[in-house]
């Protein structure tokens, strides 16, 4: 990841106007978990293509990653981000539009630099263009489900499917089409994907609330003060006796209460039916079936060790 | 330009979530201009290319300047577009900074579909890329210098080549590039493109002051009104004696004067300086300049008469 480092700090830097590059280069710059970039290359590696053809794919996904945190920020006013102030905050909110809309299309130009055939090339920009158009669609249900009252589980799970899974799933799926994989096996990585990117997201509903906070780096409880329908809120929801919706209903209607109390009582309705163990036999689940469809592609077992590790990885991580 | 509006109504009809979808639906099937497709079909039909293989490259660019006036009217805090309230206005800041995302995306896929060879597409993509990304370096000039003591009449026009000018010379391009035009006479129609360009926006000034208010569809002077930096404003601050200059300073550090007053002091500067006929000078220069690279260009006279006409209709415009 160091080379992709250096380039991150140079691909916008000294350029101008100033006011659209340099948020860029902040962001790029402060590196984060690096997930997605990771995901290019050790897909690249399992299908035995060299890790620097797939290097250009790598920057890309990372790149329009980092363009929906800048727009995400501004939608959500948060002040901070990987423990800085967020490019809206830092700068304002106009100058973070306009970057987050620079970096996306250089996160397509990206592509456009990948060393192989125009076949591919155009190939792994659809899926890109898709999953990008996905992505928004994930955010929207997001907006929209903090002003709707009857969210589903599954409603929940489409959202997240939309909003974070299918990015890993392209990441890994474009270095598929990138060494030639066969069909078959570029759409079993797809859904190894989806499924490790849906455990990811519920793992992160669990760590807001359960994590260590020196490992996590946040507060917990986050999600309950802003009222999220996270996925623990809508089990708790979907198994509460008539008394226990009640104190549900009453603690997400509103921010202004004292936030410890809140917090206690919710937990304690969590806990009571066991929500933390339903959504970690769900991370199992899902886990499970990541590994069974990765087990299914046609390629060396010895080969796929780092993505079976990464799947574990992923969905018990602590932060 | 009937099938292009039919095409608008049906490309995000019915698609969800609808507060994704539906603002893309409303701000494509308002209408306007449409210059921008106009321009990518009279070059097609020029470089001897089927209009209809063209028509994915019209679309792609309409979305694109779609996409740019949804961001735009977030930033410029602006109320009415085309008669009607904009995105921004009709819902809200983030369901226009999403639907805005979207319609970028959506942009970059229409090119993808357009019936050609893949070198063809990638060439066309990347212009449409570095188009876009200029387009926002331009808004980014723009939001720069109102808060910018010394514009140079040349910062405006950098400013102005990149905000209008790149895209009209952009879709005139990409059907060079599709036709398979040689180099030259790819970079002689963008270059035609910059000139009209450049003429058009400097139009747009002087409309802003002088035009028929029934004919232009906008009440007169708000340029004047909001303290723009526009062309005829750094022509009269370049000209002015140091009296002129002191009131123009005066009258464009506040918005609180009172507008008829403004207007009328402002005006009187304007005309004493003869800024109108200066500026219509330099828009000729632009047309003169475009009419002579469109007579390079090594196709038959008779069949760029459309194109001729085009760059007088838009610089004598009157809205």
């Amino acid at each position: 990841m160091e080379s992709l480092d250096i380039y991150f700090q140079q691909v916008a830097s000294g350029k101008e106007p100033c006011n659209l590059y340099d948020p860029i280069t902040y962001i790029l710059s402060q590196g984060g978990k690096r997930v997605r970039p990771n995901l290019v290359l050790l897909s690249a590696e399992m299908f035995g293509e060299k890790a620097e053809n797939a290097f250009h794919v790598a920057t890309a996904f990372e790149m329009l990653h980092n363009f929906t945190l800048i727009h995400d920020d501004i939608m959500d006013d948060a002040p901070i981000r990987r423990g800085k102030p967020t490019v809206y905050k830092r700068w304002n909110g106009n100058i973070a539009i306009l970057a987050g809309d620079a970096l996306a299309i250089m996160a397509m130009q990206e592509l456009l630099k990948v060393p192989t055939d125009d076949a591919t090339i155009i190939k792994i920009s659809e899926l890109f263009a898709q999953t990008s158009l996905e992505i928004c669609e994930g955010q929207q249900y997001d907006l929209d489900f903090e002003s709707e009252e009857n969210v589903s589980i599954e409603d929940y799970i489409k959202m997240i499917r939309l909003k974070t899974a299918v990015m890993l799933a392209g990441c890994l799926k474009s270095s598929a089409i990138l060494a030639h994989a066969s069909e078959q096996d570029q759409q079993a990585i797809y859904d190894f994907g989806i499924n490790i990117g849906l455990a990811f997201q519920l793992q992160d509903d669990i760590l807001d609330l359960y994590s260590d906070v020196e490992v996590f780096g946040k507060a917990r409880g986050g999600d309950i003060r802003e009222n999220k329908k996270t996925y623990l809120y809508l089990v708790a929801l979907r198994d509460a006796d008539e008394d226990q919706r009640k104190q549900l209903l009453h603690y997400f209607s509103s921010t202004h209460f004292d936030f410890d109390e809140k917090l206690n009582a919710v937990k304690a309705v969590y806990e009571s039916l066991s929500v933390k163990e339903k959504t970690e036999f769900v991370i199992n689940q899902y886990v499970d079936k990541a590994k069974e469809l990765l087990k299914s592609i046609s390629v060396e077992e010895e080969k796929k060790q780092l993505l079976y590790q990464l799947a574990d990885r992923l969905a018990h991580r602590e932060k």
